[in-house]
């Protein structure tokens, strides 16, 4: 039987990657991924065959690696982070009931928010949502609900797909929403480019966080009433009881 | 300057655990953590001193690392899955405000829901919350408050710690709140021992999700109104069209 695994590759530094991901890598005969993902790992696997589509063409990228293990070939399709948040895992699976004679594999990875958050210090100890504010997808209506939803009940939150050229003012956007529910001292922070060459961070409150650029290398945090700023770190407490 | 690195050490199995965290413990001088932490590891790094505390010893244990990292160590403070989701490294940024001279610096790791969603299926594709049913620190209204919110903004939903002996009945409780705004049909998942001897998942129905036995070694899972079983995994579309 034909195998694909779908490997989440992290954020990008290739020790940021599972020991697993790296063997699977190592071991497959072709890594399928999109063009830059692809660019992120190839001088530690230069002997493999690579294949690659642009963005937006996720469906066919799919359709490439069940036809390239059709051929008998062990694949790799390779996301960045994790590949069962808001990555491929998911088409994956929906498009390989039409191919029963190749098992699928997902080897897990650090997504953003978890590579992001050790960046920023401790912002995600306690309950917390993941968001994409793209709406390409999805339609908007749902996206503000539950941004509304998860302030209103004092969730951390994520934010993926913060902005885009067509959503400059997304993020703008919803800090009114959260702004609703949540303080504007609320601590936020934000990572860009995590794990990757230009690393920066910055914490700040939420009514900072309104009005800063952001761009699709950036990942944001807002905190829950809780959470604070300890030596320029955003710290989420769990609970415990220190006897100062 | 002293360091101390917190670091996330993935599921359980060796082969998760990132590079990163692999080159750490084998660089390090002292591994410090909960015992059975200690005990997923120790056959890999068998060189280096070990220092455990039990559970519930939490704030003891963090001290106990800036006291070893006092007298010139490199010290190592292990959890399970990722340091940062419910786990040591806000304690360790708190506490470390009273040590300024040792840098603290947090490895990512896989968390169970990162992990136990790659053996599922893809059940985390789109936007999702992490909730713990613990309510050891965690005022229950603010529990309930939060499932409500998730369940009526149709989010995935995590539950980490779903169970304990003194908790029996929460995640029938869970399900009872989650009914209110999810059909009794959504398809939810149950991973025990993620990557650890005697791995086991489940796909089922959120009406006999409310009637299965879990312990604290089981994460659980919640689709959102459009996740799917797919050949007896659970798989939340993210909205690529598919021509078929």
């Amino acid at each position: 039987m034909s195998k694909i695994y779908v490997v989440g590759i992290g954020p990008g530094e290739y020790e940021q990657m599972t020991i697993k991901a790296a063997n699977v890598l190592k071991s497959c005969d072709v890594i399928v991924g999109y063009t830059v993902y692809v660019d992120l790992v190839k001088e530690h696997f230069s002997d493999k065959e690579f294949m690659t589509t642009p963005m937006k063409k996720e469906v066919e990228r799919c359709k490439l690696a069940f036809e390239v293990a059709s051929q008998n070939k062990t694949v790799a399709m390779i996301c960045s982070g994790d590949a069962g948040v808001y990555g491929m895992t998911g088409l994956m699976l929906e498009i390989g009931a039409e191919y029963p004679d190749i098992e699928v594999e997902t080897v897990a990875g650090v997504t953003a928010a978890i590579g992001g958050a050790a960046v920023l210090g401790a912002p995600l100890i306690h309950d917390f949502c993941l968001i994409s504010l793209s709406d390409l997808l999805t339609p908007i209506e749902k996206i503000e609900k539950r941004l509304e939803n998860a302030s209103a009940a004092d969730f951390g939150i994520v934010l993926y797909n913060p902005s885009s050229k067509k959503r400059h003012d997304y993020l703008q956007k919803a800090c009114d929403i959260m702004l609703k529910h949540k303080s504007e001292d609320t601590v936020c922070g934000i990572v860009n480019n995590i794990g990757r060459e230009g690393e920066f961070f910055k914490v700040m409150t939420l009514k900072e966080l309104r009005d800063t650029k952001v761009d699709m290398f950036t990942t944001v945090f807002i905190g829950n009433s809780q959470t604070k700023e300890i030596n320029g770190k955003m710290v989420t407490p769990r609970g415990y009881k220190l006897d100062k």
